[in-house]
């Protein structure tokens, strides 16, 4: 399984077959010759934080929509980009891996090359790093040929999603100077999104030629507004966890005696979680927007399985499947409490080990009574969006663990007459991103790669590429690029930390 | 998810193209003429074993090989079966599910239509349970329709695997009469197929005319000798955890920071893991079998992941897959001794909380040096097969934790230079099992449904259905039978316990 940077690799069959597949592209962005057409200046949706944004992002702020429409479309407004002189673009995966983000690489390059042949795209080797330390590889169709259509982030790799300290925004700015960059690519979700914003905002004050660029690529699903429908990654990740899921269920209704506890990466959202129950009909999900929501307590959600086993084998049914997005963890107040308690002491500097003895009295008192394997997890030092380590957090054995309790307890006081409860738990979330992209995600990508050339074409900074329509067939799709900030402002952080 | 049983359900639109499928059948089993070729008296492999052997089955050793052949063949000796009276035949899913059981049954069900209208076939509800109670549903176009190369087992469902004790062979006994069966066909592994020999024998001692005949399905691939070169499921498997493993390749190849450690479901042996290895190339793989060949201690692995994870660093590479059979636990000389004395002070009566004090002092020093989690799995009662819970010993975190405490040591004695070592680990197991069968596992289980009907067509008792050549298209297998004996010995209890 190991490869090197830029050197072909060898293909298994399988990977060769979705090598063939080759992605269309809309009538909007066939052919040499687009328009783009230049809405009215977009505000900011929140008028209440407007004026903050507005001190933030001088430069950025107030930019028009953008649609990119074909040569022939009748918009008198519509201008026709005519010139297409030699560009440098870099690009960079900057956030976790999603299927199809090799096709953003290939489409952009495609694009570049079509306009002019001596255009460049250089590829920053392993994320934001390569990018402040200026490791590059130039993008070939040779160094293409093993990637397209291919799952993963290893054309590149990626080590770290973070461009937001001072120093790193320093090191991205002089990168982009001595590289003599026109454009930069920013791969990623909401956190890469943001820094994008942030950067180009700093770039253009500090009159650096370099347009940035975001392109929305994440299996969380969660970077989405009325211009970003989808993102790329996430109808891959949802089927091939339906398809695991769904399994499960067959595994359920054979074995007839376990319930299955299966936790979805997804980050704070329950978007794969939801998506994945529309497609798999589990049992029963948990959503983490209901939960709080609802402000229901651990306590709450243990009662509402239990009573559903309960109910289920009153039925002589003593078995099932139950979904838990990966950031239920945060959705339930008290816990959530618990870690911001948590994570405020491991930044002042407090031990792992002492920090059970610093809590808050009602804080201490939940911590206590968790079972040692999740009171470690919940120790764990925060992500760089400030979130807990949800991967790591096993938020499904904590409630199949309770669960098991309660209905033991139900069972000794005869309120349950079931067979004794047993549980198997599930975490599906790396199996499923280093998939192979589904066709709409090859295609997604594959689009929202060109449209990042039209975007630079255009000299736009600040902008995210955007397809819409993208329920309808490709030919029908409409491509276009929103200022990063619009529509945003409640994912953007005022001040690089 | 939820269906009962013999109500026809609702398919996804994936499981109705699935269910379009039609499996092919091999020449010799095709039209309504079959002549089967009866071979010499057969022995058990090892003449050590001969005499107990014969001791305990003396009605049904020495039965010989039987030929499936067509009509046409030139083989002098071959018999045609020209009558085929009205039967009724049982079934009944026994073993752990596999994909493809559902074939089976849908094989045997056309055969006995094909050759006499009025033949029934009876599926037992529940497992061996189920026949047992005589709790059965009759298998119909009807029943069938929505249940054609489908995975998991939940046409009929099944509860246990295990027709054994007095009581229950008696049950089983009374069952067969009660319903007046002709045949019995049970599906299953290992455990399941040494109950089918030992039934046989205790039927035909018993006088019983129903004809017992077994069916190699079990999703670990364990069943192989001579004559049956393949498990039904093993395929299916084997594809679907190694799709899963490659995408966690390409996963560690795009993050470049974690070692994943992934334990595959098979049982004792690690043939799923062997056969992964080679489809998905994986980083390591430890196989049970080499394990206990080279009588390798826990931290003789240990050693070995850790100076290969080291060398890796030296080439800059932090990261990697390393799979691991659910059996090694087992494998490992003296983890298999400390498993040997709990299940043993369990099958005393002692309760789990006190084995730790009543251990051999050298199980003793191992099981205090082992992590709390690990402690509680292997305290878990014993299967029915004697083995360990392996599904539910966590192995790959054991691992995990002992090598990431190893490298932390060379880390700060400088001997490891690397990154800091991270583990992500995964059981591929339930998800696979419960997945759509192959091609290849369609086709297999319904020539071998087939295959059951010609064997008690032939009234022969105490076989199991067997299908060669099988590396050869469909049209070039070779259908046949062996008494479940022949070179089983190795597999057979000599006394119901």
């Amino acid at each position: 399984m190991d490869s090197d940077f830029g050197i072909p690799r060898e293909l298994s069959p399988l990977q060769q077959l979705r090598s063939q597949y080759h992605p269309e592209l809309p009538p909007c962005l066939q052919g040499t010759t687009v328009r783009v057409e230049l809405g009215d200046g977009t505000t900011v949706a929140k008028a209440g934080d407007a004026h903050i944004i507005a001190r933030a992002f001088p430069h950025t702020l107030g930019q028009p929509l953008a649609h990119f429409l074909r040569a022939t479309a009748k918009v008198p407004d519509a201008q026709i980009i005519t010139e297409h002189p030699a560009k440098r673009v870099g690009i960079v995966f900057s956030g976790r891996q999603a299927p199809g983000g090799h096709n953003v690489v290939w489409g952009l390059y495609e694009a570049l090359k079509v306009h002019n042949a001596k255009n460049t795209l250089l590829g920053f080797l392993g994320g934001s790093e390569g990018l402040f330390a200026q490791k590059t590889l130039e993008i070939t169709d040779d160094v293409l040929q093993t990637y397209k259509n291919q799952g993963g982030y290893d054309m590149l790799g990626r080590t770290k999603d973070q461009i937001r300290t001072t120093e790193q925004v320093n090191a991205a700015l002089k990168a982009c100077t001595d590289l003599k960059l026109d454009g930069l690519v920013i791969i990623g979700g909401v956190t890469s999104n943001t820094d994008a914003a942030h950067l180009a905002e700093f770039f253009a004050e500090a009159k650096c030629p370099t347009k940035v660029v975001g392109v929305p690529v994440t299996i969380n699903g969660d970077l989405k507004n009325q211009f970003v429908e989808a993102n790329v990654g996430f109808d891959t990740t949802c089927k091939v966890n339906s398809q695991l899921i769904s399994n499960i269920c067959t595994d359920a209704l054979s074995a007839e005696k376990y319930y299955y506890f299966v936790r979805l990466m997804g980050r704070k959202h329950s978007h794969v979680a939801l998506e994945c129950t529309l497609q798999s009909h589990p049992n029963m999900v948990i959503l983490g927007e209901e939960v709080t929501a609802s402000k229901l307590t651990i306590f709450d959600i243990i009662k509402q399985i239990c009573d559903a086993v309960q109910a289920r084998a009153e039925q002589d049914k003593n078995h099932g499947v139950i979904l838990i997005p990966e950031g239920l963890v945060e959705s339930i107040p008290e816990l959530y409490a618990l870690l911001k308690e948590i994570h405020g002491l491991l930044k002042e500097g407090v031990q792992a080990d002492n920090i059970s003895t610093q809590l808050s009295p009602w804080s201490s008192a939940l911590f206590e009574f968790l079972p040692p394997f999740i009171k470690k997890q919940l120790l764990l030092h925060p992500e760089s969006d400030d979130s807990a380590q949800l991967s790591q957090i096993e938020t499904e054995k904590l409630l199949a663990y309770l669960v098991e309790t309660e209905m033991n307890k139900r069972l000794k006081e005869g309120t349950y007459k079931g067979k004794k409860f047993n549980a198997i738990c599930h975490f599906f979330g790396y199996q499923a991103r280093g998939s192979l992209p589904s066709n709409f995600d090859c295609d997604y990508a594959y689009v929202l790669g060109h449209v990042c050339y039209h975007i630079l074409a255009a000299g736009l900074n600040g902008y995210m590429a955007t397809v819409t329509n993208l329920k309808s067939p490709v030919n029908k799709w409409k491509c276009g690029a929103a200022p990063i900030l619009v529509e945003f402002c409640r994912l953007i952080r005022l001040k690089f930390v």
